[in-house]
């Protein structure tokens, strides 16, 4: 009906979001695919879904490969694919408001080359046949309490402006809603394991923000107060408002990595300026403030108990197999008991094998007992209104092999090169990832993932700009909070993974140096399991890191903990040398 | 004459070079300034020559500060500067040939925000009133032999061209001379120090390609020696040629970094499209062949002999008080001697504080004589047509004291750090930069350059699109030649750098291990100075490593050698444990 020879469906929403909300699961209800990533063309005759690595078998299993063939992504992509199935003239259609700027430009030119085009369509297709579609999320926002978010709104509002009045645009349009979430001071539910307010704004260069947030979210409490410092617009005004600005010759400013095609393309039809590069805001949210890097150590103490009462639990459970399932539901259950809001995602609780698999989900298909001589990898987060956490304890179950113990102290070399880095200001994280892989290259092995990624305030546990990987290119910062995470994996035997978070910090002098360096505080507080340690392949230095650290996670976590689990932490933070 | 508020004139050539030809030496003719890098800016009553630190004293010496005021570079550049000078409808010019596409945006852009402009002058201003200018350069043009070049000019044309079907461009438009060096497997004698001819190709996705180079350049057997992979042409046929194919509506593809504004204007207004990207040809020239690799290592073997027998007689000379320019003039002969071609760059020869100045070239007035317990810097390489050499070493003159010895050691360390590097593939530049400064940081130290440069094979000292710093992003390739030297500077007191070249090697099994490393082949061969070594500083695994290294030396250098600097080889190649 729509004259289009195809259509691109991505797993997003409007804001390009990781966990999205049930109304915008197209993929799925499309292809029955679950995965967190993915994407799918649907052309006449033919239809594929480009899944990565990790969702490969998976997606085999859920979607009907009669209809779908299952396309390794990111060797191919729906611009390297279409090509080969377009006709000159051809065109394919994309939802305006799930795809970038950025991607409808990529997309776009690989159609050209073959004379065909991509259609950015303004309406929800699949508004047109998915029966009983689940409604918009209507989360209620609330609000930050300013103890805890450190700053005024109007404060941060006024530091955006002057970034603005720096590059001379004459509007922000906040796409990101953790940008929102951190601009306003407000917080919401309308997705999975991010208290996020899905919304947009409108920051001018001088003058009050505009605010698009649905009216169902906002008390009238809550919308009085935000009207304080915004104005409270519908979301279905955006567009208009946009372009209205636009038609003024105004340049409006988007962030690159979210501003939906739509919006960009409605400025730019309009007449205005629509240049795309980082939310300002981005690094400012990253850059914590003392304010909340006292709710997050207070989240991390709170956290850590919690954890080693599960670790204590296991450590009982293990022996009478324990399964993955049963790890999950008794840590979520110390979690609750101590205050968390949600899990900050879902937990990955891999015994032997599965713990090869980087991003594994149990399922009860998949669920197995932990097994002596075995390797049990526990990755998991919280959301407190304190902080969000992320930590991964790898656990020996028994005995287990001198190969092990040989590549979970390398992993442990790594981790503490990190803790223990003295950094200069302007220092990339790819520098930091590559202490991290040391002691790894240097015996052949290494691991695919990034060492670290940025970690928000009560927000993403995934968070940007910053990370520490090879092409992590951004600057580490005082107050950036990033997860120090390396690891080891042997497919179909065992994984290994030791996470901690770390606060950067203020550059401060060395002594009988010269030049102030900046160091890392980390605030994850759990033990490391001792008996997987290969104490020969410790030097002092590191050595005295890790009874340090474990010292520190006994003061801090001891008084919180009932007698048993309180004398199982000082087992398990004895000093090495003992 | 012109309408002109404003003249921009750069420290430039037509290809961006580093080294200039007399004629192109433009802004020493306005200012007085010889330096290596500057930017001035004209206006009717204002003028600024924009240096950066190195340059400071040696500018406000040689220019006349009543007229051009000294601003420091890149804190303040003619964009930010200028935009606070013009009034609107001002036309600011800049010759098209010296300035790249790149930065004609941004000038143009910082200019129309003040309404202003910038005027591109297609024709060379300077001709209409400097007196007696030196004739451009006209440099014989050579062929290298294929042996040492181990592949045919027609070969890696084939392989541009393969890169060009990939990006569906019509034809690359070779502006950096490196590249046209490279390609066409000739040398000239254009700048200083590096053996260049200056020129420029097209070359088309088929066919054959484009040479631009002066009539008087080429014998008559070098030009129908070309003419068998090329058409020869008038280099002022250039400009037309490219607008002939952008007419026909062409791609044209540009290397942004040497690309003159003037190449990529012309064939956009003539209506072709003009991307702008890096050249491929700069991976494929930093990627050494066998036949290169094999000259490479014989030119180290050349040039560290030669570099011995320096040492040999510093040593006896340096006692006596030999001084800087000595100590060049000394270098140079050895080296002359051994057969090079040019040096590859001014030698940095100095001594005490002057050895603090990471750019610093001897002149008469700052020469001194070495003193007992300081350190001597001497930076400096050679011209083969085996290779392009590029060492430094730092000489202990008597005793130093307990803080230099520390410094020189966690110098070495870090040079060790990388020279013993394992790392995969796809590993960049920054993270092997991180290893070499560990132990500098670990003390509160650093030093501000990078670890590390590309190094042409009889070619540029100096060249991309890899290298060792915090900005390296390229991933390292088997092939690339690098430099590995950190340093440390205490203004005022000494200054440290051990530099060796380093050829990074394929990918071999590690012991124990799963997945190939990467690791570098250090090339430069002369003793590192035992002298300046706190021993108890390296850990087995680095004193093994200076040992292996020493041993090297001495067994390929040994034989090359006279009695008496043999025997003064082998007291500086002993074993440290002795």
């Amino acid at each position: 009906r729509r004259g289009l020879a195809g259509y691109v469906v991505p797993h997003a929403d409007e804001h390009q979001n990781e966990y999205l909300p049930p109304r915008a699961e197209r993929l799925r209800y499309l292809t029955g695919f679950s995965g967190s990533a993915g994407i799918a063309v649907v052309l006449k005759e033919d239809a594929a879904l480009f899944v990565d690595g990790r969702y490969t078998l998976q997606a085999a299993a859920q979607v009907d490969t009669a209809i779908f063939q299952i396309r390794d992504y990111p060797e191919e992509r729906p611009e390297t694919w279409l090509p080969g199935k377009v006709a000159a003239g051809d065109k394919i259609g994309v939802d305006s408001w799930l795809v970038t700027a950025a991607g409808a430009d990529r997309l776009g030119k690989a159609l050209e080359a073959r004379d065909a085009a991509l259609v950015l369509v303004e309406d929800d297709i699949f508004d047109t046949f998915w029966a009983n579609r689940p409604a918009p999320p209507a989360g209620a926002v609330s609000f930050r309490d300013e103890a805890r978010a450190g700053e005024a709104a109007s404060a941060k509002i006024a530091r955006v402006q002057a970034e603005l009045a720096k590059t001379r645009a004459d509007a922000f349009v906040v796409t990101d809603p953790h940008d929102l979430a951190w601009l306003f001071n407000i917080r919401g539910r309308d997705v999975a394991h991010t208290p996020l307010p899905l919304g947009f704004a409108l920051v001018p260069a001088t003058g009050r923000p505009e605010l698009f947030l649905a009216p169902a979210k906002l008390s009238n409490a809550v919308r009085d107060r935000l009207a304080e410092t915004a104005e409270i617009e519908h979301p279905e005004q955006l567009t208009k408002r946009i372009a209205d600005r636009a038609a003024l010759g105004q340049t409006l400013a988007f962030d690159d990595d979210t501003a939906p095609a739509r919006l960009v393309r409605a400025a730019e039809a309009a007449g205005g300026k629509a240049p795309r590069g980082r939310s300002p805001i981005a690094l400012m949210k990253a850059r914590k403030n003392a304010a909340e890097i006292d709710g997050i150590r207070r989240a991390h103490v709170t956290d850590g108990a919690a954890l080693v009462r599960f670790l204590a639990w296991f450590d009982q459970a293990a022996p009478k197999g324990a399964t993955e399932i049963e790890a999950v539901e008794a840590l979520e259950h110390f979690r609750r008991a101590a205050g968390a809001v949600d899990v900050s995602f879902p937990t990955i609780s891999g015994s032997g094998p599965n713990g090869a698999i980087v991003h594994y989900r149990v399922t009860r298909p998949t669920d197995r007992k932990v097994q002596p001589g075995e390797f049990f990898l526990l990755d998991s987060g919280a959301q407190f209104e304190d902080g969000t956490t992320d930590v991964t304890r790898t656990i020996a179950i028994g005995a287990v092999s001198a190969e092990m113990r040989d590549r979970f102290t390398r992993v442990l070399k790594g981790h503490i090169a990190v803790a223990r880095a003295l950094f200069p200001k302007g220092t990339p994280g790819s520098q930091i990832d590559a202490l991290a892989r040391q002691p790894l290259w240097r015996a052949g092995l290494d691991f695919d993932h990034g060492t670290g990624h940025g970690v928000g305030a009560y927000l993403s546990v995934h968070e940007g700009p910053a990370r520490l990987s090879k092409a992590g290119t951004v600057p580490l910062e005082p107050g950036m909070l990033l997860s120090n995470e390396p690891g080891y994996y042997k497919a179909g035997a065992y994984g290994i993974r030791i996470e901690n978070l770390v606060l950067v910090r203020e550059p401060a002098p060395v002594a009988g140096g010269e030049r102030p360096m900046m160091s890392f505080e980390t605030v994850t507080l759990a033990p490391i399991d001792r008996r997987a340690i290969d104490r020969a392949l410790l030097d002092a230095d590191e050595t005295a890191w890790l009874d340090a650290y474990h010292a520190r996670t006994r003061a801090a976590l001891g008084p919180l903990l009932p007698p048993a689990e309180r004398a199982w932490l000082e087992t398990a933070t004895e000093p090495l040398g003992r």
